[in-house]
């Protein structure tokens, strides 16, 4: 008997909270999918970030970072290509946040209702799951589903930002609050959000919900 | 009845396993101490990392970089200057490994038994080991303990490399091998030492050793 390992995608654009994925995000995920014996593969969009910010004063630093090269950081090693990724080969895909998300991915922390997602992410995501593979988004990325999936009535959680939650519906979806524990479920479209560090103030609250994230998109896959 | 919260000083060096501190090391020590209810001051040396390698090529990029700067991305904001901390303010010291621990706190990877261990951390260590705090070193910053308390005959891990052990030895500590998943305790001087990526494969495994040196840390503070 053989049994095969599953396979996630994680789109990471960068390496840190204020122009990159978020690290600890990115980290617990891979922890809790390695210890689900899941094989990740890291990858992130081809480009630049939209800025770099010094964390430690969070003003912009005028340099220029790759999203790529950076993400390598998180990954200890080369990163995929988003762009190259044929979604056939996994059997989910799940985005930590950070202001990468709504800055490099997106443009939602910039343009708001008039955000574009990047081409080869949303060609990946919609790739994903027109053939049925669960999604899940965490922090603020959950902005990237509110786009894409608007149109088709996608139930997903920020946090408890009822102001940004309205901006996000305006895309069709539906918003619900959700504590840093926990999740939202799209049973229907199989998409799954967790606020992480929309709301978390310790990283062990933040762990509880990216465990509980990771879970119900492993068991979403079995559907 | 006050509980007071123990408080740990986690010494980082920039973001980054290649010139920096590993990232996965430095975000499951912050777990596992939060998840203790011990509070965290994240701090790194004051200075420029000794070089800037893309993780994607592991090639030099030529560009400068901070250590602290780079390391209030994991912080996920400002951390403070070893040179500034008080020893007699923390309960226990701990440091990840990356190649960060070895070219920029000491210039162990460069200069092997001619290393040099930054001025202010070699301060700070030397001070808190002197109060009786305990000490815990991950991955190849054990390299650091091997130096500054060889002529206190150390023992410490750096995993199975027995050619760096035997370099390491020459300040007159005692390196034992150690697989990924335990520790090494030298309880007459409270320095905990554990390989985490020296030998993981995987971050899983990583996670296993990290819990065991910070519960061991944890418990040397109440000797």
């Amino acid at each position: 008997m053989v049994i095969e390992m599953k396979q996630v995608a994680l789109i990471l654009s960068g390496c840190g909270v204020y122009d990159g994925a978020e690290i600890h995000e990115s980290v617990l995920t891979l922890l809790a999918l390695d210890e689900a014996g899941v094989k990740v593969t890291v990858a992130a969009p081809d480009g630049e970030q939209y800025h770099v910010i010094d964390h430690a004063t969070g003003q912009p630093t005028g340099e220029t970072r790759s999203m790529r090269t950076e993400a390598a950081r998180i990954a200890r090693g080369p990163v995929a290509s988003v762009g190259a990724l044929d979604a056939a080969t996994f059997d989910a895909v799940i985005l930590p946040g950070g202001f990468g998300a709504a800055k490099n991915i997106s443009t939602f922390a910039i343009d708001g209702e008039d955000a574009k997602v990047h081409a080869d992410v949303e060609s990946f995501l919609i790739a994903a799951h027109a053939e049925g593979k669960p999604l899940g988004f965490l922090c603020i990325s959950p902005a990237i589903a509110a786009q894409l999936f608007g149109p088709k009535h996608v139930q997903f959680t920020i946090g408890t930002d009822t102001e940004m939650a309205e901006t996000l519906q305006h895309w069709g979806g539906k918003h619900s609050s959700c504590p840093v524990d926990d999740i939202v479920v799209d049973h229907n479209l199989k998409i799954v959000s967790s606020p992480a560090y929309m709301l978390a103030e310790r990283i062990g609250d933040a762990n509880i919900g990216i465990r509980k994230l990771v879970q119900a998109v492993l068991e979403l896959c079995e559907d």
